[in-house]
């Protein structure tokens, strides 16, 4: 039975994870696809921490070097992270013609457009499947299942600390630092949680599902992203009352000759798919001109279920090697010369319905002032809701507008925060519905 | 640019759906695959129905025959269903060293064994995620996605008449007879729709699915099928009272030495993904013992959306063809040496909580003699719930059981039919946790 030779190099959660199906499942995988999958070995600095593996003599190794200049390693698995000597290695070892699958996001969103280029011109496969939705096939479905259509839109819970954080306020009703602590705690937040909570992460995902999506390149610098930091709990509870679900959503779209790109906490109707994805949970759903809306739901993140995904990857390719083929796929789904540039839609020329927050002096003519700067700017209000909940002295003015552009809603809101009887800074979410 | 060519035999709905989008989005095609898909000849007995398509002199074909003796003719696509021509025609194409896609379940389930032989006697490709869950990439998640896992359980609601009905009794209130009549009204359901609500579809596809997760031989035979037609309104809201909601699933579960495969009506809890796909839609939940719970969620059927998954498989073709290769993916999702025969547990053999409704006489004692029958079976009761809504004389008594074997149970239900108190047919309908 012919082998295939892996290298990991970074032996952190992902790599042990890596490590451990490969040498665990090694008969299962060599069963399934006919060939055995070696890990020849793992480099990392630190090769004394006991990773609850057994690892033959000689595989756990300090030099990476190594690892990438052994001739007889088809496969490197990029397991490091971060932008830094991650992506050193991951050149060097696709310049070197050996094969690479990395888990690493945050890579691909800032240099994808120049690794990919490095992959093809030494004719080999970079897989990436795990970057984005963990263990959901979210990248071979854009790829391969859904290449008949048209992607008009993608909307997907990828940061499963947010949803954490989210889906904790919403059932309990605690403030976002307390979720958040209570998120470190159970070890489904980093100690800085600034990529995950400010939608940093989601960002690096988008890019890359945007350009699958759209046969464009990666372009992470002109998403707008906005964080869950500023959310809540009586935003939550008015979102409820409304039928709505807060979530941190990724949200592109297919325009004509451009594309929609954020990331921002959004209302999304309490009856939808998405509003169910509980928890750490992450979900996409990908709305294509046939197939209508599909989901996808599944552990984003964690040891195991990321290590699926990169094992799947080198299965793919591993699959290339026996049937004597490489670049089989294209890695942003079409060939190069078809990937084009397609500008992201500045921001403030998007349109959707808001939810607009005010804390108001509770006096006559307040509402009438209000109302009539959203008139001014062209928004139409769809419900208003103001309650006697009394903070301050001021009460809490809710609304929420039909379809509006973003430049007018900024416009109004810095308007309307402007005035006397406005106690706060006014809070705006945005609502996204299935017909936005 | 190399061109691909392409036969389509039935131009029903599926195979209408494959011709608009082979023709209508070549260029979209051709631009992510890298080679021209041309839709050759479609044949058709029926060629003067106006199917909304524009096919060029010569395409639309009586005659079956001269598509599959054209030698130009890479892959066939077999979208005529059943499993009487369509089997000879399938066969024919493997034979004559042509890749086939087909969503035909039906014959995938019965000859799907014969049928993978032959194409791997020819060395050819034989394609199939229309067949299951529709433009759900399911077939791909099992066979490439999920191969580092071993598939511990997978729960699919895989017939959108099934679930379009139990979904409008459980909102509606209404009797499955109506919801049926709409169903039909509306083209969800077939004027003969006995594998569609007596649950044999579903058994279809989880024949494919369950060959596909555990690398055994399909086996159809041995699924045990119930369907949804004894389902009342007064059990979907008795399930709502427990907290759970009723639908059609295709269960099967990975034990040692054997395998569960069964379909039939179960109550899940209503918190669990699954409870929220509504309506014709249809999603499959996979439990990898590394991924955890994964779930996919689509169009399980309808034109365009099966016709997405049958191009998906054109295309995966198609790029192999690109790549000279064939058979890069083994049908089956492993080397044929290695696909077992693995026995399907039988269904009386099967643990697992039940609902039952036992139509009483309002006297004394009864309680008493039921649970005292239970208990002589081993049957322990979880929760009991007996409401006075009389309907005939008789209350309904409900009762939620801790697991229990079915053998126990069905001689329990045997005993407890035979009591005087007894005034009708007592229900049983089992619960699916995702603990059991």
């Amino acid at each position: 039975m012919k082998s295939i030779e892996i290298g990991i190099l970074g032996c952190g959660i992902v790599g042990t994870g890596v490590a451990k199906i490969l040498i665990e499942k090694q008969d299962l995988l060599a069963s399934r696809i006919g060939a055995r999958l070696h890990l020849k070995h793992v480099a990392d600095l630190d090769t004394t921490t006991d990773r609850g593996i057994d690892f033959d003599d000689g595989v756990l190794i300090p030099d990476a070097e190594a690892v990438l200049n052994d001739p007889e390693i088809d496969i490197i698995v990029e397991t490091i992270g971060g932008k830094g000597i991650a992506k050193e290695f991951v050149l060097k070892a696709l310049k070197s013609g050996k094969h690479v699958v990395t888990a690493n996001k945050a890579l691909l969103a800032s240099f994808g457009n120049e690794l990919v280029g490095a992959a093809r011109e030494s004719q080999v496969d970079l897989a990436f499947e795990a970057s984005t939705g963990g263990c959901m096939p979210v990248i071979k479905a854009l790829r391969e299942s859904l290449v008949a259509n048209r992607i008009e839109r993608m909307v997907g819970i990828l940061n499963g600390t947010c949803n954490f954080i989210l889906t904790k306020m919403s059932k309990e009703g605690c403030s976002f630092d307390k979720a958040l602590k209570e998120a470190q705690e159970l070890g489904f937040a980093e100690a800085d949680p600034f990529l995950d909570v400010e939608g940093h992460d989601s960002a690096h995902k988008l890019a890359i599902l945007g350009a699958l999506a759209y046969g464009m390149e990666i372009n992470l610098e002109d998403i707008h992203v906005e964080g869950i930091s500023k959310i809540t709990p009586m935003d939550i509870e008015f979102a409820k009352e409304f039928g709505y679900t807060i979530k941190l959503l990724a949200i592109s779209k297919n325009n004509t000759g451009t594309v929609e790109a954020r990331v921002h906490p959004a209302m999304i109707p309490s009856s939808s798919p998405l509003s169910h994805v509980e928890g750490s949970m992450n979900a996409v759903t990908i709305d294509g001109d046939a197939t209508g809306q599909t989901m996808l739901y599944g552990h984003g993140a964690g040891m195991m279920p990321t290590a699926s995904a990169v094992v799947g990857d080198i299965a793919d390719i591993a699959r290339n090697i026996i049937s004597g083929t490489r670049q089989r796929m294209p890695i942003l789904g079409c060939p190069e010369s078809n990937v084009r540039t397609i500008p992201i839609l500045p921001v403030k020329e998007i349109s959707t319905p808001y939810y607009f927050r005010f804390e108001a002096a509770d006096e006559p003519g307040v509402l009438s002032r209000i109302s009539g700067i959203l008139g001014d700017c062209g928004i139409s209000i769809k419900i208003v809701h103001q309650k006697g909940r009394r903070s301050n002295g001021s009460v809490p003015v809710v609304m929420i507008t039909h379809h509006a552009r973003e430049e007018s809603a900024q416009k109004a809101l810095k308007q309307i925060a402007a005035l006397d009887a406005i106690m706060d800074e006014p809070v705006v979410i945005r609502i996204e519905n299935n017909d936005n």
